[in-house]
């Protein structure tokens, strides 16, 4: 494996010298490692658009080592665990806080193989801050990481069936209708949903049915499942999988967010018309 | 030329993954390649302001392959071409859409004296989605030919005469005035224009000059056409030629998209007083 | 001092191609650079921000040369002068407008130990835009240094008394209380004050003190001054030194700026209670 290679994400945003930082602090302890920035634009704190983006994104990249943080239990008394997860496949390393955020991920690549706990690693920046456990915790040992250093020479082992899981496709069969949640908006006005085709399928909605797209307590809109855009006409609202290999609802030449008026983490009722 | 450089130039946004998913897909096809992001706030499907920027930034950026997707007609039925054009001054090579947004680029490099359709490319990521080419065609294409493989070996044979064609400037004089568009508005609230030095010449309006700037169906402002901002007071409306080369309107310590209340693609009547 | 990495902040933005062409400009110049965007984040024109950010962010990052620009001056009559600083401590090369926004960088370093005027440097690229000195002299300048060449060669000696000075903690005590400004508010809602501990110390504001937060002209709130979010309950008010090092306020699991309602700038009464 290439460890000199580090992707990264997070929920930093753009407007701090947050993710500067962390390039700084990788640069410092592992100079020849090269960083590719998956995006710093996640939703303050939400674990699951984070985990949805960085296994959509890690299924392109090249083996290395993942840093992903999206931390809302950072600085809390009870903090989350911060780990190492080394993975089946190709040995990809994932690095961030265990709070379900790399779990679809390891799934990705096989599953865990090794995991540690990274929180009292002698590779932190010392004095590690309250907040800043991007800068302090994780960088640093995603650096040593991409250097060659094992995981277990910068953490302590913890056992696999202890890590925090999560679920992205969570949709629910009721009363004859999936009842799905917005993970994520694009911005295209794009919705990503937490459906798969089998949970689809059990409803007898396969390509080329007519369905109907409900947000809850609202009037619904008629969609087709299709494979593209182009199938529908102008303005028409299309169900498909979307690039992410995910259900998604569009609309051709518009915006799906606008259309049905729901943003991320809202529900949808979607029926066989 | 040195092929290993990529520029990258989207509207793609920061939002998603969809960038980092593109270096991904590079840095797997083409180690050794590196990459400049250009922008990646572009409007969303605006191919003029796309067409603008890029040809823009190209005027500063090493040789190498310059690789542009703002692409509102991928996933419809009848696609646009998808294309690679080898241009004439230093052999940049220009990957994107054939959609004119990469056309004002080619004019500055020289023009193009090789076009290839890249659709079919052997190199695409196969299966290519409906919606993300950045991914699955241009990425992987322009990769290729950063690590040096010939146009004609990626793409299909285009003529010339059938490429899309895209012009930056297309203000035009009416009853002894300059009818004009604009084309971007940047950060600092200062105005793009689609106009041309000459064709302020032809009025009459030359670096000195008072004149009046008509937002259409409203009141006008006065506005001096001068070199830089130091030679206009405060709060005073400037027109000028910008550091791209543009016709542009300024205001100087504020904003000029505040101060006339427009906003891009929306029309101005430029005038003598 | 491995000057081939250069750091790189301003308040460019993200959705013009100005970053973009200043990584091309550099690129051309020092094809061997390697350049680290700290942020192009910050509001525009905001001096003391970006000195803020910036010291935050060098910090952490290895020596070389950093180039930031947040030039409200530039284009105007009376030009500020552009400058690049050698400073002490590891021959860090700083390289900007001389406003102030390097100032604290620079202490950070050591102080500055040679000051060049690189104004009419010959590394700057001709001719010169009035509006845009972060791509025409700023950048090469930068390339040039970061390639080996020395301060004296790119610019005309400048007494180090002559440069602008900026201090980020200005914060004054009055009437047993201290009147502080918020220099930045970071993407979580956090708020950066220009106040150190030895201020708050003055007042008897020493870890573990409950004090009031008093917006100007409004009625104040209640805090805790402590090390960390976990500290206070969900939702309460928390003053503590953050991991920029400096004073600030946070809500544990919610945002300041909202329940304070203040913006950068505003000023804020602190006093023990």
């Amino acid at each position: 494996v290439d460890r000199a290679l580090i992707t990264f994400l997070s929920d930093f945003g753009y407007t701090d010298e947050f993710v500067g930082v962390c390039h700084g602090v990788i640069a410092v302890r592992c100079s020849q490692a090269r960083v590719i920035d998956i995006t710093h634009g996640i939703l303050r704190h939400d674990i699951r658009a984070g985990a949805l983006l960085l296994r959509a994104a890690l299924a392109y990249m090249p083996a290395g080592v993942h840093l992903a943080v999206v931390d809302p239990g950072v600085g809390l008394e009870r903090s989350r665990r911060a780990v190492a997860l080394l993975t089946r496949k190709r040995g990809d390393l994932l690095v961030g806080p265990d709070n379900g955020l790399l779990w679809p991920a390891a799934e990705l690549f096989g599953g865990v193989v090794e995991a540690v706990d990274i929180g009292g690693s002698h590779e932190r920046l010392e004095p590690v801050s309250a907040t800043f456990h991007g800068r302090d915790v994780f960088a640093p040992v995603a650096a040593a990481l991409a250097c060659g250093e094992p995981p277990a020479v910068v953490g302590q082992t913890v056992a696999i069936e202890e890590l925090t899981r999560l679920t992205l496709a969570r949709a629910h069969v009721q009363d004859r209708a999936l009842r799905v949640r917005v993970l994520q908006i694009d911005g295209f006005g794009n919705l990503s949903l937490d459906a798969s085709t089998e949970q689809l399928a059990q409803l007898g909605v396969l390509p080329g049915a007519s369905l109907e797209v409900q947000p809850v307590g609202r009037v619904g809109a008629a969609a087709r499942y299709e494979s593209t855009f182009g199938e529908v006409a102008p303005g028409e609202l299309l169900l498909h999988k979307d690039s992410r290999q995910m259900m998604a609802l569009a609309v051709n030449q518009g915006e799906a967010s606008a259309r049905l008026q729901v943003g991320a983490g809202d529900e949808l009722i979607l029926r066989l018309r």
